[in-house]
């Protein structure tokens, strides 16, 4: 590959990661855990409109927590940033040479001496802007969120995890008998994680073949797991 | 408060922030779906046999689904982490220039002319190691992740979902009517909730009573929304 690194954080590029991660926080969870629980259920009970029942309540219930969760988690960073970033450009200004000496100790663990990091330093006190960006990314190794991030995140995450959990339960809502959506289940969602989980390793870059089989195991192991403890405790 | 700044990165801090977040990750969504999903279905069946055997099937899927996922995102970032410092230590070698530029390019971000950078450069260029880790971190902005991460990172979450997951559950388990273990359910799992979120706010610093009102949202409006669509399912 050539020299493929990235220019350091245009926004652009930070969007688009962001948007990719929470697609893949909904999809990976929204393919697993309906379907262990569908499969599980299935197990136990002989009754595929109660398994279509709590699949669906489920779905309704990851896709309102992680959603909200994912949307409580992006406000709490951009609040974070905000509060970090009053809190400096205060400092730089009340406290100048508290500030410096953080510039100094930043370097000074690259074993920067101080005469080097000096000619650094006063060009960020021209420019104070620049300098509290630099502290923010720098000292406490915040990066500026995006508008609008947490309703979009809550959204992306929500979407994801419901589109994700209705593959699994597909089969029980067309197919009458239990045992044969279970078997499609198992086929079309094993299926879809491979798909997903090739997509991501892609998009992530660790390689689509071995993300393929990292996602199928997880949701095989996860399914395997909860079908094998509703049939013990159904017949215990 | 006084000057509260966390000294950058000391690993001590660096590691109980991830245990920590394991942790709310692994609790917030036991504390959920688990509870979401047991009210949901005691609003359709009044078998509290079924509740407690599809609670628990969520609990097996989804504490496994939580940590393996964890488990594998620790050991993608201790790889990319890996490769990218492979790359790196490389680079500085072979094309010495080149990072060079990339120096000068992180400080132009910041008004920092080039001149005032030289000094930083070569101090960096006396001390490879210290120029790889710079460059991790102020190019790339990688952390070194800890050893033994992805194990610790996925017992902690699947452990805390576990955990969570077995709160709401308890009532089905030891009231035979369904109804008065669903107002149990919800009375104890909204306390441990709120008590969950004070904990989460203080140790994150979004204040213990706003923490503590989200995740009871949270958690609340997942279960309404998983009782209401599946008594509207049970009697469409």
């Amino acid at each position: 590959m050539a020299h493929a690194h990235t220019p350091p954080h245009t926004e652009q590029h930070f969007e688009a990661t962001e948007t990719v991660r929470d697609i893949v926080i909904g999809l990976s969870d929204g393919l697993t855990v309906p379907f262990a629980l569908a499969a599980g259920l299935s197990g136990a009970v002989a009754n595929g409109h109660l398994v279509v029942l709590a699949g669906l309540a489920e779905i309704a219930a990851g896709s309102i927590a992680m959603g909200l969760g994912g949307y409580m988690a992006a406000r709490g960073d951009a609040e974070h940033y905000a509060s970090e970033l009053k809190r400096e450009q205060t400092e730089i200004v009340t406290r100048p040479q508290d500030e410096a000496e953080e510039i100094y100790e930043i370097f000074r663990q690259y074993a920067v001496p101080r005469e080097a990091a000096t000619p650094v330093l006063e060009a960020l006190q021209q420019n104070p802007e620049a300098y509290v960006e630099f502290m923010m990314r720098f000292e406490l190794g915040l990066e500026r969120p995006a508008a609008n991030r947490a309703h979009r995140s809550a959204a992306t995450i929500a979407v994801s995890y419901i589109a994700g959990g209705m593959v699994p339960l597909l089969p029980y809502m067309v197919v009458g008998d239990v045992d044969l959506a279970l078997k499609l289940s198992v086929v079309i969602t094993l299926v879809a994680l491979a798909g997903f989980g090739a997509v991501k390793g892609r998009l992530v870059g660790t390689g689509a073949l071995r993300a393929a089989v990292q996602t199928t195991l997880i949701g095989g192991a996860a399914a395997a797991a909860a079908y094998g403890l509703a049939r013990a405790l159904n017949h215990g």
